[in-house]
């Protein structure tokens, strides 16, 4: 199979609303800030309700990643459920327009496209409350074997451990991107999914992931540890290479003994960090694709991290690839 | 009647498609830059599809000036027209979320919410292409009496002498407005608006409009001239008032043989002028409503206009009375 995509990405297909709000909103409801809570519909409406106003831009994390790898000029696909509806026309539109290519076909009838519902507070940190809608009805048949086998990376995220059916479509991609010999990427997601599910996400970093990608409070949360160092150790047995984000202090990338700091790209304000992860693993992750040095790969993460983190919405608002050439990569 | 509000707007109620382009894109799709042209739903369909990823954001010129006057610490309502579908919903919640009073029930059956589609070009310029959707159903029944007769200012856009029963709407406004003795504040709105109903447009300015609200561009069209003088001199004796917004010039204040010129507040970069108007009229009409002496009104629209444009979006981000008192008003 010919490498046509240096990133293929499997993930829950979702809208973000984007609203500012007060510290003071998120204990009134009880929600704890910097997480991802799953939400019912009913609960939506309820919570929608009271946010302020606010924007609605395509979101889902590996959606926003396959995103940044192409306004960085990289190849990308993407596998995703979304609803025949306003918000699902809006998905569709957004991933193709940056030149992702993407044709998972709609939810006939049901569930509405999801939806996250982001409260951003002064500090910049984005606190999320997912309704999944139609991103559950992703099955094993939506994995399309060609996507999966001509990517040289597989990029898959935890947060498709929620949903049964996604997951059984997520073991499916691994399967088929192991059979093709390609790379295996994961995210961990969110400090709470890897709660749920850590024995699980432990079990498939053992026996398929190439590549990890996490931030600092998920990778503790993976180890029960409140000791990054202690958790840093206990990953290096187990993934080949990771890339761990650490928010204003950068990130770190370990890879088997080697461990590598790497500078975060320093913005004038941070006005909202949803999707800083997400535009970090599109950077590593497509240096990574094209053979660069792994202290070139996290500097292409902090570039785009540092785009989306500058202004509200998950996805560059600028050419990331231009970005990169004016920093010289 | 007690005053409840100090603004009362009815506009054509929309909610904006806001994407980057390039001039190239404007050029081949026949988009004259900086203008509003209505299109179809078809070839709606078809410039979306061509559009780059956006975000999606609540819109419509007055209801964008009652949000901005909500946001500067007003009190105000607005009257427009959606659907009820997800776009409607994202609108009246936003409407509704800033502080406005928004009632008006949606269309039960038929067309969909407005949309207008904004490519954004790489100077900051916004070029609209608006399917009017559901809010050319705006009709005199919903015109409610009690928030016209309750308001100190009814600020009419130009834009709804494009659908027949939206004028019908208008006119009905005027003429309880003028009854209750509230002061009537018209925008221009867009200069091919201007040159599709100049005869109308001066017909209600010279019998109806207390405060009329426009840009050079506009204002030119509607005297039909090239030179700024003597359309200011034209308008000398027809509106009582007009604030005349010029760009990076910032903007001039017309009362009778009195001319003030008024500073644009400067921004480190233009994003997106989406908005820059609208918001420009909220900080200049809820100073009049307040009884600020004009140059303040006039420096309260360049406080309000410059934070809209320093980002995607029509609405501010901030809020607006924060920035006023920071700035000592």
């Amino acid at each position: 199979m010919p490498e046509l995509y240096d990133v293929a990405a499997i993930g829950n297909a979702i809208v973000d609303v984007i609203a500012p709000s007060s510290d003071g909103f998120l204990d009134d409801e009880g929600l704890t800030k910097g997480s991802m809570m799953l939400i019912d519909e009913v609960r939506a409406e309820q919570l929608y309700a009271r946010m302020a106003a606010g924007i609605e831009a395509s979101g889902g994390s590996a959606a926003n990643t396959v995103a940044g790898v192409a306004s960085l000029g990289g190849r990308s696909a993407y596998i995703g459920k979304v609803a025949q509806d306003g918000l699902g026309k809006v998905f569709a539109h957004d991933i193709g327009a940056i030149g992702v290519n993407y044709a998972t076909a709609p939810l006939q009838t049901g569930a509405a496209t999801a939806r996250c519902l982001i409260n951003v507070t002064p500090d910049g940190q984005r606190t999320m409350c997912t309704f999944l809608g139609a991103s559950v009805h992703l099955t094993p048949d939506d994995v399309d074997p060609q996507v999966v086998e001509s990517a040289k990376i597989i990029y898959l995220e935890g947060y498709l451990f929620d949903p049964p059916q996604a997951r059984r479509a997520f073991a499916k991609a691994a399967g088929l991107a192991r059979a093709s010999g390609r790379l295996i990427a994961l995210s961990l997601s969110d400090a709470f999914v890897v709660e749920r599910h850590r024995g699980a996400l432990l079990g498939f970093i053992d026996s398929e992931v190439d590549v990890l990608l996490a931030n600092e409070a998920e990778l503790l949360s993976l180890f029960e540890t409140d000791d990054f160092g202690a958790a840093a150790k206990a990953l290096r047995g187990r993934a080949r290479l990771a890339a761990v984000t650490r928010g204003a202090q950068g990130s770190v990338v370990i890879a088997g003994d080697e461990i590598i700091a790497v500078d975060a790209v320093r913005v004038e304000k941070v006005v909202d960090t949803t999707g800083a992860g997400d535009q970090y693993a599109a950077g590593f992750l497509l240096g990574l694709a094209n053979g660069r040095p792994l202290p070139i790969c996290g500097r292409l993460g902090s570039i785009a991290a540092a785009e989306v983190i500058s202004h509200y919405g998950p996805r560059p608002q600028t050419s990331l690839k231009d970005l990169a050439l004016k920093a010289g990569l």
